[in-house]
């Protein structure tokens, strides 16, 4: 099964990660693979705007699979998957094209980092975005940096410092989130949305996104360098990945998850 | 009959746009006259303060005067109207003394960037505030770069990929108002601040404007660069001339506006 | 008597603000202190993390000791004032370990500056947070910057420029306060929260910490030298000095404070 599903409606690209877990957590597969796609997407005249989702009744994305990431020692497989990371971000950023986040259920860590990327989002009255790295025991690099460039230090602070878990209506107060929706129309609205971005002139989109996104790009790849150190530190401590093992067990649905699902 | 009117109340200076039209659309010799007057104001010790207004109903500005504009070709005409708006911006964000925006009606593209170079912005309940240059097709340059300077990122996006028209509430909520006042005391409340202002001490304002302003005017040259490309290329198409002259046409005032005006 | 006292509780250092006057205006013999105690602190394995509080029934702090600056001809002796401000900043933001401001009356001037390099700020329903350098005669060089980094430019104008004091809900809506509690719970809520801050893993807060002050860090030292000519020139004047030692009168305790304080 693909961890990745594409849909062409019109001219809007419906991107859909469909990990195994329907809390979509990223394994490196599927973040090289939405990356690539992302790139082919670029070049395809055919695009006009592309929108993120994490399926229908299911999270947008909980971050790092966390399954991967506990294995982790704090060697060289730490800046692989700083690589990966890297490159799925750089591959949003740097989209000529109008780029959506559509955020169902939970957006956490990686998962919230990548729909920040995004030029806009929307999310459902019962979505949960955070940033849990201190709680975990990981150094949080790009979280602290992506957060502090698109929502300020204060809200940044909120999320790393506090680790709290925001509603739907926080997030939209604090600007990460543009629109709150009901979570039987996200998709709907979400491709509405991409529609109206893909009529926007090309020439003018694509004059105006490099110069706004550039010293959100270059900040990127200097983060990068600081968190390989970071991240190899708190790694070869073991305790994150402690922490890591014990949350693992509690994304296998429970009894309430289970209803909702069916 | 000019379209910049000046008036000295005690030791503010009301600077009234006054375009035929009761938008405020800036044509260049506006812009021009405009940043000459307030150059002025800047060495002229019996003004203490400054308030931009747009007049008594009417909008502060709708920006760039698309009859001008709708005729550009793509070439050198598309560097000479950004050397007009930078050194406007330059000559509000340059200005020693404090300097108010009072918006009512609309604050749009231009005239919007025009009041965020302000050290101090009021709306009227009735005021709209938006950045369309996507939805017209030209490149939104200055926008993103002043935008995310002032109120961040997140904001930014609503205004520049969602083309949001912000009320006075919402407006205030992204801290590009800062007070929300009726319509009818716009003026008066307005001078009111600027007798405020105008009572600090000279030596600590202009010992703390150019520091805090130092980084926004560097990045306003840098983006003078990159915009001057973008634009002629914008231009270039011809799309956004287009919508320019159907927009024109709408600017003319209807049945409405014209018992308002009465 | 002490003007800084610390209590440790299980790994939290409860550092309280102990000036003469309740409002805990800061000395720089008292600075000095407070920045020696937190690089002390820094460096002791046994302290998990730090609460800055001003003591029950007391301010947080309104800054600069006006006896002391209105004293003040514009030579040295300014250098010396921002040097102790600036050592005091930076022991706050250079500290591995979490940090919470724990606010109640006022906050005011350097005392808010203060609070805004913690990680985490929380105020109770009647503190008062204002900048009214201004208004005084004062530049407000740290600031600016400090309020446009933490909070973002809009919000700093309103603070610097409107000369507002906001009160709790306010500052909430701003992002300067992270969380609101009622005044007689504060000291038991900033300690439970700096209990929590203790147990994240010492290496994941000391991973991310360098790098995300990094940029505010290099901004302080910039500041601080474009502030010593701004001081130096705004303190020359003496208008600055005679509001101050006209605010010295108004500090000492109303009726209604001596009825609150007993």
């Amino acid at each position: 099964m693909e961890t990745i599903k594409l849909e062409k409606i019109n001219r809007v690209l419906l991107v859909t990660f469909n990990a195994p877990n329907r809390h979509n957590p990223f394994s490196q597969l599927m973040m090289q693979e939405l990356s690539g796609k992302l790139r082919q997407a670029d070049s395809d005249q055919s695009v006009g705007s592309v929108v993120l989702y994490g399926g229908k009744g299911r999270s947008f994305s909980v971050g790092a699979d966390f399954n991967e990431v506990s294995t982790f020692t704090g060697g060289d497989e730490v800046d692989v998957w700083l690589d990966n990371a890297l490159n799925l971000y750089l591959s949003v950023i740097e989209l000529k094209k109008p780029i959506v986040a559509a955020i169902d259920g939970y957006a956490i860590g990686a998962g919230l980092q990548l729909a920040l990327m995004c030029d806009y989002r929307i999310g459902t009255t019962n979505c949960k975005l955070s940033m849990p790295e201190l709680e975990l025991g990981v150094a949080c690099s790009f979280g602290t940096f992506i957060l502090s460039h698109v929502v300020g230090r204060a809200t940044m602070q909120e999320l790393v410092f506090g680790c709290q878990k925001l509603d739907a209506k926080r997030a939209r107060e604090t600007g990460i989130l543009h629109e709150v929706i009901d979570s039987e129309l996200l998709l709907e609205y979400a491709l509405d949305l991409g529609t109206r971005f893909a009529s926007y002139s090309p020439t003018a989109v694509q004059s105006t996104k490099p110069q706004s996104n550039a010293t959100f790009i270059a900040g990127l790849h200097e983060v990068f360098e600081s968190a390989k150190l970071a991240h190899r530190c708190s790694f070869s401590k073991g305790v994150a990945q402690q922490k890591m093992a014990a949350i693992v067990g509690r994304l296998t649905p429970t009894k309430e998850e289970k209803l909702h699902k069916s």
